[in-house]
């Protein structure tokens, strides 16, 4: 990222200074987005600037544990490095237990907590418990991710809707409840969470819908961090290419022309490696030309 | 909502101090969120504190557009009191413009700008007109919304997919490529963006394609303002509840079990009213003993 020393700070009116006091004995159960630090919310930098304990998970970039208040005990939540992780039950109860000890605590996950984030199971738990709790939502990696990959999530001529669908459960496997064909027919444009290891049968199922094999797809590694990679294929093509490009989690997985935008909007690769963008990506004035 | 008095600000780590710096000439594409200055992204509090001119939709809070650099002159590039909007290509003639004179453009846009917000339009127009920009994504409504209704977008016991979709096309009409009995089956949770004015019409397709009558419904007004009304019903009477009720646009409107949570979530309801909050908003506990 092109990132400058920006003018004298804003002190005549602090963006922060009209957010919510952290009172103790509370849990702020807060989305971190995508990666970079600068698409995190005030309400979750007030929020950092004030915990006592902030309990994060893997997909919490480093940056963003920076911003936390010197002295602030940081509480890592997540899996890593083939250990398992943590029960769900156990960071419920530790939640539980940091408030009941009265500390300010920040619940700080990747993307947003309500997005495939198990944000209302922890709510839930407590709900149950007596804590008092606030959510601040965060940039979902779906919606922060295409924008830095240059993919915008609808566009006039691609799509009216789109569906985001977690292609892995908890326990490993494809998702049962999922109607992939109905989704297939519904949805013009697709984006996958979590669904690298079930692409190809996930693809399988959506071409068997009647999605063409050579439907557009973009894998998005890594997402809005200085180790964004961005890989684009089709449809039949997308499990195979992932392996060989090595294409690393976390990845979002995006499916359909809307794809295709990238060659006109990908803003990122025009600062960074100054790509040239297409005016016309969609190649609407050719096909109006040759209708 | 509670805003208080916080700490001292936080000068020893400034969060924008290594943000990017706006350059005469680009312009910025950047979501406000919905409504709540704290859903801003440190990226967007970045460029108001920059811009020169500010390009902004009826949808941006006033709050909002306070944060902007004293001396910034700001734009109203929206629909309002029944005047008709200015044209779209207007719109980006005027960025076009304002950049060529080697201003520093911030165009805000209520959200997020790629989704449903007509973004990739703007940002294709500076393209061809060869202007540098950057796109700075925003809280989209349906995920800020949704959390300050207390409704998870995704929850285990409910859903692994969820669709937003837009109900209102710019001609004013109902989207005509939309497949809703498609949509009705493979997407648990439905998220109708701009739907008040065809709700009824949406809801007649999905009941048609097989979702109960009785399928919960949260229509969420003025979404993270002071003004936020959620007024909860079913999928058969949603469209006569919103004339009864006198629902006012902006309006979200979610479709599925998960809007039960609610019950159990509603957090900002429970701050501002001390509502009560239901331990088991879906009787998982009462439908697994009764099972």
């Amino acid at each position: 990222m092109t990132e400058l020393p920006v003018p004298p700070p804003w002190t005549a009116r602090d963006p922060l200074a009209a957010l919510p006091s952290f009172e103790a004995g509370w849990v702020w159960l807060a989305g971190a987005g995508p990666g970079d630090p600068g698409l995190l919310t005030l309400h979750a930098a007030n929020a950092l600037r004030q915990a006592d304990v902030v309990v994060y998970d893997a997909l919490v970039d480093e940056r963003v544990l920076e911003l936390a208040r010197p002295g602030a005990c940081l509480e890592f939540a997540g899996k890593r490095g083939g250990k398992p992780s943590p029960m769900q039950r156990d960071i419920s109860q530790r939640l539980i237990e940091l408030a009941r000890k009265g500390k300010k605590v920040l619940r700080l996950k990747g993307g947003d907590p309500f997005v495939f984030g198990r944000g209302g199971e922890e709510a839930l738990a407590l709900v149950r418990a007596d804590i008092p709790f606030r959510v601040i939502p965060g940039i979902s990696a779906a919606i922060g991710g295409l924008a830095y990959a240059g993919i915008p999530v609808t566009h006039r001529d691609t799509n009216h809707a789109v569906t985001f669908v977690t292609g892995h459960m908890a326990g490993g496997g494809i998702p049962d409840r999922v109607n992939w064909a109905a989704i297939a027919k519904g949805s013009p444009v697709i984006v996958l969470y979590m669904g690298l290891k079930h692409l190809g049968t996930i693809a399988g199922h959506l071409m068997a819908a009647g999605r063409k094999d050579t439907t557009p797809v973009a894998l998005v590694s890594k997402a809005t961090t200085p180790d964004q990679f961005v890989l684009e294929t089709t449809l039949i093509r997308a499990a195979e290419d992932a392996v060989v490009h090595d294409v690393e989690a976390p990845a979002l997985i995006i499916i359909g022309e809307v794809v295709r935008m990238r060659a006109g909007l990908d803003w990122l690769g025009a600062i960074e490696d100054g790509k040239e963008l297409k005016p016309d990506p969609l190649d609407l004035l050719f096909n109006a030309l040759s209708a």
